[in-house]
């Protein structure tokens, strides 16, 4: 079993990676000293598929009991939150317990938060389903939930026990939702690692088909990538807002086209196209590698057009939270695998590069 | 200026205790290094009697603006911490600006809840003005709401960055309000500090009159062993348990009469006599110090009567969040001075330690 280590101190944890590794949860959780008393949050549509494997899995040892959630973005409020809590206190749960949370993105995120603030915080276990979720919110803490005003703007840092991902759940992804996780892959090697972005670049079509044997390498590398930053960086004070590559632009994005239009990765993909031509406009990133960065993500295939005037997007972007005092703020590239951050570059600049960035298309 | 300091590595801050240090918050503020842009969190009540005194304080450095929410404990929920929220989504706050929370422990734990939650964290500041909050809430980084199942079941730590007490702010607290905030200064006297206790014994007139002086040694004594013991303990997993003397009889005496009839110090006074009664019943405190115990705990005045069968104080306590893993807990008293905890006694001591309590009454 593969296994990657996030140092955190007394928060450290392990992410596990094995194909076919749910129907042995037990004998990895008592290893590892986990609460025997777990409460699993869950989709009815991850449940379905999943449910009997994990419960199963985990039935020598553990007693688990299911909390089902209403699954998509629209749900992931405080409302869905408090019937977590409902739910975890009308069944008696203290602080012994701990929490499952078996799902993509949404899942983790709202579990997480229903960890990070049931009875001051229990502990939680990450099984991501989605490929998005397996290389990147499952690992590293951020939890939350939307306002009606905004994504994430309620939520904690908090610290997963474990997580574990078995690659086998990817095969029931719908193709759409599995390239848009490959948006955030490609994400690390443009920021950290050239040489993974060269592996990318080879092995895309192996990993469009989801070959194991690529998709265990690639799951493993992201996930190294994003300890090792948010190790060093776990309240997103400095190197961890590298990882917000595309974010700046793929947010606005997202905000402007009521978040209906385009997924999360699809989303970031043109964002991160925008970001390397910002980068090379502002004579950062040399055109080469700029041009390498769009050809690798535009070789994911065919996204929605994106057809958002740059006063539109620009607007959302004012209100995206991780502005600072005011100043907006960029990831860029300086090179295939290195990343840096920009304050508040000239307009112009910015809306030449999105321009550049969606006229590609 | 008194300063009292909290010893929790990165997390760490002071207490500062002063007579008249409202109006000049600025200065103090400054040379702290807080956030020049604040929102102060206090309901209609507190903010109509300090609120103009501590924005002026302010004014010289700092911009302040105040979101007001509803007073009592009926209103210390989720939807009161969303009217929060999006009070700082309308105002454009970000990671940048600071909280400040000033009125009693209602308030602090909500504020300190939105600051824990919004945007994953931002830094807050304790301005309490009752002597339940500054002696007891304020201090220590639990912050949180109820649920309409249960009080305090949702929550973060979350550490203050700075604690400012004012103790003239004490002289609008009515009397009734007063008194219940000493029944927890007695606690700390009995769990931790017998000469502060023998203290206590000598000065109550003076401190039922509040009397200036005799107030800010008691404010700073009871910080002082509230920050010793959160320091060894931030999370409630040990030594921390102590604080709650009284409180297993306490909060199970306020569930059963629906919050209503009992402020939470007079619970607690109960309930510190019922935990020394228990005490002297499993032969771990001697009789004497009990007895001195109870009429300290009395000293403070008449309380509503309690008139709770023993059969509806223990469902309360079965329910109480701080059961683990079903056992009851209960701080005891092994000399004044001296706590300990133990887990299950035997149900027939506990009910005559309780009858015990009351019928003393």
């Amino acid at each position: 079993m593969l296994s990657v280590h996030v140092d955190l101190q007394e928060r450290s944890y392990d992410i596990l990676i094995e194909a076919g590794m749910l129907p042995r949860l037990a004998e990895i959780l008592k290893r590892r000293g986990l609460p025997e008393r777990l409460l699993l949050v869950s989709n009815p549509r991850v449940f379905e598929l999943y449910g009997s494997i994990v419960m199963e899995g985990l039935s020598d040892g553990f007693s688990v009991e299911e909390i089902l959630i209403a699954d998509g973005e629209q749900h992931k409020n405080l409302d869905t939150a408090s019937t977590i809590y409902t739910a975890l206190i009308e069944r008696q749960a203290d602080r012994s317990c701990g929490l499952i949370a078996l799902g993509g993105g949404v899942t983790g995120d709202i579990a997480g938060f229903a960890a990070a603030t049931f009875l001051r915080g229990i502990p939680y276990i990450q099984i991501p389903t989605t490929l998005l979720a397996q290389v990147d919110s499952s690992v590293g803490g951020k939890t939350g939930v939307n306002h009606p005003l905004g994504k994430n703007l309620i939520g904690a840092f908090h610290q997963p026990h474990l997580v574990c991902i078995d690659p086998q759940t990817l095969s029931s992804l719908p193709e759409r939702e599995y390239r848009s996780g490959l948006y955030e892959v490609i994400k690390y090697g443009l920021i950290r690692d050239r040489r993974f972005f060269e592996f990318l670049e080879s092995s895309l079509d192996a990993l469009l088909k989801r070959d194991p044997k690529v998709l265990q390498t690639v799951i493993r590398r992201c996930c190294e990538i994003k300890a090792e930053i948010t190790s060093q960086d776990e309240r997103e004070g400095g190197l961890r807002r590298i990882l917000n590559l595309g974010h700046t632009f793929g947010h606005a994005l997202e905000a402007a086209t009521g978040y209906k239009h385009l997924t999360h990765g699809e989303a970031v993909g043109y964002g991160m196209k925008a970001a390397a031509a910002l980068s090379a406009r502002l004579g950062r990133l040399s055109q080469e590698h700029c041009h390498r960065a769009a050809l690798l993500i535009d070789g994911l295939g065919e996204r929605p057009s994106a057809p958002v005037p740059f006063a539109d997007l620009y607007q959302s972007m004012q209100q995206d939270k991780k502005r600072s005092r005011g100043a907006l703020r960029f990831v860029i590239l300086e090179a295939i695998g290195e990343a840096a951050v920009v304050e508040a570059p000239a307009l112009e600049d910015v809306e030449k590069a999105w321009v550049e960035a969606v006229s590609g298309d």
